[in-house]
């Protein structure tokens, strides 16, 4: 059976909805999990829906999904700019991974334009709100037909 | 009835396909646009879909689109990173716009990392190849259900 | 009998009125044409006012008015803080030329506090909406004077 | 019955008193402790005390303040330069937050000049020793006096 | 009665006209003080000409403009690049302030292309030689006239 | 008997409570000077507090307090961020200094972000409004008697 | 029968001869094509020599070149500094391509000094006027029989 | 009896010998253990080695080492490039502490070029894989003999 | 008769031989005048010694100089790191003026590295204590006795 | 009789043809010199072809060129990129210089982008491998009979 | 019969020993020589050990090696951080090559953490002292024997 | 008896007089060595003046001087501003050192305004063309004078 996608949630993910709701909406990070893990049904796969505000444990989920996921969309939220080590453990997985963001990062503070998940991910998706979860696997599923494709 | 969803693609994306296979894949722009409509009728859209080398001739379709389009899904190729004048154009349109790339540009030379197009458009996608203009016409046909629900 | 002063506008100024009125005012470029016109006829000097989104036209129309005009007021829009080319064909025209903004540039985002125009240019007139257009006719009068005068 | 105040220290803040006490004094972070907590009581304050090395457990921490405290004084640490994810978690906790430093950050090296914290922070108050939680306690009384009175 | 419009001039304007003529010209600041007030006259406008070189006594002044004048030409000289206290003299005296500078003070060296004054003045005007005082004064007419307007 | 703590504040700060008062609120200056005397008083300080728009002036003032005060308190307003004169005066009185601000200097303008008073004062207070005098008197009473202390 | 080696003109270079003589020489545009021409006889060579102001034409010129030409010469002015689109056109080219330039570059103004076409071209020819078309034929010929060895 | 040298790696070195084994080798990271615990037997020393992907944890460890450790080798992983928190632990050790990286670092990607650790650490080792280890044992087998002696 | 010397001292300056004695000796501004006056006897030149903490005054001074004095030595202290003014002083008064500092600006903070004034001035002599006044004051003379030598 | 071309090469030039011959060619220093002669006796003129990896040897050949030779091309390899004594050389000897690489350095490393040479050279010619100097004999033989004539 | 290993020595030194022994310790180069020669009989190694002040020496010593050693140990002192020409060198040499230092340079001057040695180094040891030859032959050791047994 | 001063002086320094008269006057280095022997015999010094164009030659000196000079006056030309070989050898030699330069190199390119030399040197004495080694002679004077009154 086919190993499911790791959605992996970096740091106040879990405030979502919570916390400035004319902002992020008002979708709680469970709405979130929830429209992704249907998304994901009606494109035949499987995920496993993860947060922590800890780099170190992101960085462990990561290493896991080497042997256990398929592929990785990762909201690394605030990491996204400062940790290597993240980097480091997308490199180290080898797994299509996928970057997400609800909001375009672009359009807010400098030091929020530069993202070293960006140097490790197969594409960046951001800006649509929890729509960006669902197109990422969408994004997702494309390339894992294609590397199944290949080996066939 | 609804206005067409301008699919704009800037310098050098004609050479799609003859150019660099290997790295670019083999579609042609053609493909890319039959890709893009067929993904269109699904959703219910209709796309216009157009490619120029000049700067100026996309600042004009832009400021067209402001009264012909309903969005605007933006590949502007090398102008990306340097043109304030469609980053401009986008502002006066005042239409969601979606920034597309083939490639994750974020892994290539370092003046390709800074996008004036990304201080303007709703959000964006790359790194997927051709599949990122379907992503875009997904984000855009739930963009324009909201805006419809909203007025509605 | 005299040259007229080229008044030359660059990209998305076209759309000046349509776009954003509450910051750019109700003002079109056709409005300003008139203005301009008849601030002209006053000054005793005659214009040549025109507007394209392509560089390279500016450019061409800058290197005519070196046969053509007596002068060049130029509103460069978003060319203003990455075009060489203007700068060259202004030094080129061997022209008093002068740099007019409608808005205040200086109080907007960092990469239009730059301008190579100003490198080539006699003087710059910023902040004023339209009424810079009619000062820049004021200040070349001056200039043109000067310059009868000399020869005279 | 009110809320406490939580108190927050960072990395290398349970070292105090112990590393280079020629340096950082005698103190060590329970005489802080206590030290706080009596100037608490004076100022019918009432304070919640925590230290950790994990940049996810202070995100934490802080998230929790959101709904469990009145306000937070937050001596990051060396987390003060580096943690975009401390910034937001403030950000999205919605309470006065102060940041505290012992010692005169900028008078030592130049990475530690810039603070993410100050961006979210209501006051930074810094260089007086352990005598900056009982300033940074008066300034929070205030605040919340002021809130109090607001509402009221 | 209307209030007068302040002229302030900076550090080393009173040595107009003796130094470097060929640069400067042969005006005098008394000249161009008489060349003002007459254009003031013209325009039904009353002027207070100033000079210091004492950034303490600009800023003094300006504080004095808010209750005593109408609107400000400020020609700041070399304070213009490297005086935050101006800055905040112009915001705080809410009124319209119009820069001036006698060259084009971007084909000069590099530290003259910034300017705090820009940061809070209207409107720049810059490059004409002691017209650019005449222009300024033209540009103020109309504000205050919109002003006029907007109240009447 | 006892020397006072000079509190000196720089441009602008006179205007406080006239302009912009739903930013700076509504005490004027002399509102502060009344609550710093309160305060001093409560801890048996006496204040000698002044105000001045001129660079020259707080130097010397500083200059003074080395024989003639205690201790300085000093909101250098924006000579905060470009007078190496009073940081250089700050070293010379050999006097415990502590840096004030009324709003939090970190979430303004980056030129903002760099304090030359910062290298040279003893810590830092900043955001919290007129009440960081009070502040700053009871964080100076705490270092003069720990001077008395030591000497005692 | 072989293709002819393209030579490309970017803006301003028709103003050739007219402009500033003493700097750039007497020789016009059309005076560098005959003495190109004649070059190019002597060395069995055939070239198109063209001029355009627009960056898109040029960049559709490049584009045809990849199966009409055989070679590029590649004057693009004061796109050289700005274009990334040209840059793109020449890898899509792949074709070999000489940049020259009239004037030795790396004397002028600092934003000369950065190439995009540099990066992108076998070889770069500044300095020498109008004899570096001649040398870049020459340059050229050299290439073309190592290719034609190599196939051959 | 002599307390042992810690041996602390940091995030993604636990993948060692499991990832792209062509380029950081097919030892894991059990391998580097054993074979720096026999160089270790043969200096006399004791080490104890341990791993982690936690920056905090690999903090706490550092303050731990100051008790019970004579030596500290630390392979911090990407903590390196951007951990301050790491090098205050250091600092607050108070023990020799060698840094090592597996590979040369400064022939990687510019962000890696910059070290915290090294503005601490006693000296580096580096780019020489897993025999940068027993390198560092025999360093810190000469520095603890020279404390040693200098003791003795 | 012969007009003297113009021997300029800016902020702190007064400060000498009472501040860090250690740091700058034991001579006052008064000792330094003295010694400066009796060299300038041995030279058969007059000098005129003044300190201001203003850097307005500095200016008047400097403009005065032109047609007073034969020649400029300046001490600007804090103000040659920061005055543009003065800078545009001397280069108004079109006099020969010679830099000084009694340390080696150089061999300090980086912030003290930069000087407006010696872009204006003849020459610099830092580093010999007072005895650079003395050092300026032959240069001095030897400058004047060249012009005099011109001129005759 | 006429003076001969300097040909000076810099450090490792030495060394071509037997390092990394799949990059630079199999051709060794001696072939290049002799390619070098053949092509100079064709064009009249006398070369004096050197190596040194010396930088002072350099500077000595550039000043001995200053009254020997008649122009000088020159590689100066790595030093191309840190000699200022190298520039200094060919402003003193005052005569036509060209610059010449094999490779195209912009193409390189960013640290060989900027050359101290081409502020003081004629022109630059790099890219085409050995042609190099044939190129630069063809440009330096125009530039002589240019002298000769402007002479004659 | 196997060939030496070069250990080369920069600038400066020779010097070893004889200033400031307090920081460098009280070993002379010629006591580092003896140290070197005798690690290097332990390890079955022969070395040849020298030192210059000439960078062009250096870079010469590093060409014979090319064909009369078996590795590079270089301690380029000052030249580290400014010669290209040495880093070529190496890159020709190619030979395995350790870059060392006595002291870590990385706790030094800003400019000294830049090597362009690094970048062609195989590793890098500094901060132990005399000790870092005697470790970097052990290194070169393990690398010989690996190379040996690739080979064998 | 005493011990000379060293006066060295860098590459192109033996064109003085040669090169560019209208600069740098018509005295040749020798004219300059004899003003300078002149100079220290009237101020009881024995002077040692060389010239040399190699960096390593220069450092040689340098470090000959620790023991058999009692000063060194040092024009390091165009190493002034990209040798820490010269600036090391001054810290190793622990005489008084002056650095001199003919022109004020402040007024010259951007390059020339950073020295290594000042780094490690007492003092700097510019632009007073050959009179520089004059003043720098009376400094050396005044400074070993107060040495011998130390010891004395």
């Amino acid at each position: 059976m086919a190993k499911p996608v790791y959605v992996l949630n970096g740091p106040n993910l879990n405030m979502l909805g919570l916390r400035e709701p004319t902002i992020y909406g008002a979708e709680t990070l469970d709405d979130v999990k929830r429209r992704t893990e249907a998304r994901a049904a009606q494109l035949g796969l499987e995920v496993d829906f993860r947060q922590s505000n800890f780099e170190g444990e992101l960085v462990t989920w990561i290493q896991q999904a080497r042997t256990e996921a398929s592929g990785i969309i990762l909201n690394a939220g605030a990491y996204t700019h400062t940790s290597i080590a993240l980097m480091d453990a997308i490199h180290a997985a080898e797994l299509p991974t996928i970057e997400v963001h609800l909001s375009n990062v672009f359009r807010r503070e400098g030091f929020r334009h530069h993202s070293y998940i960006s140097l490790a991910a197969r594409g960046v998706i951001c800006g649509f709100g929890p729509k960006v979860y669902e197109l990422a696997l969408e994004a997702m599923a494309d390339i894992l037909q294609q590397q199944s494709s290949a080996k066939g």
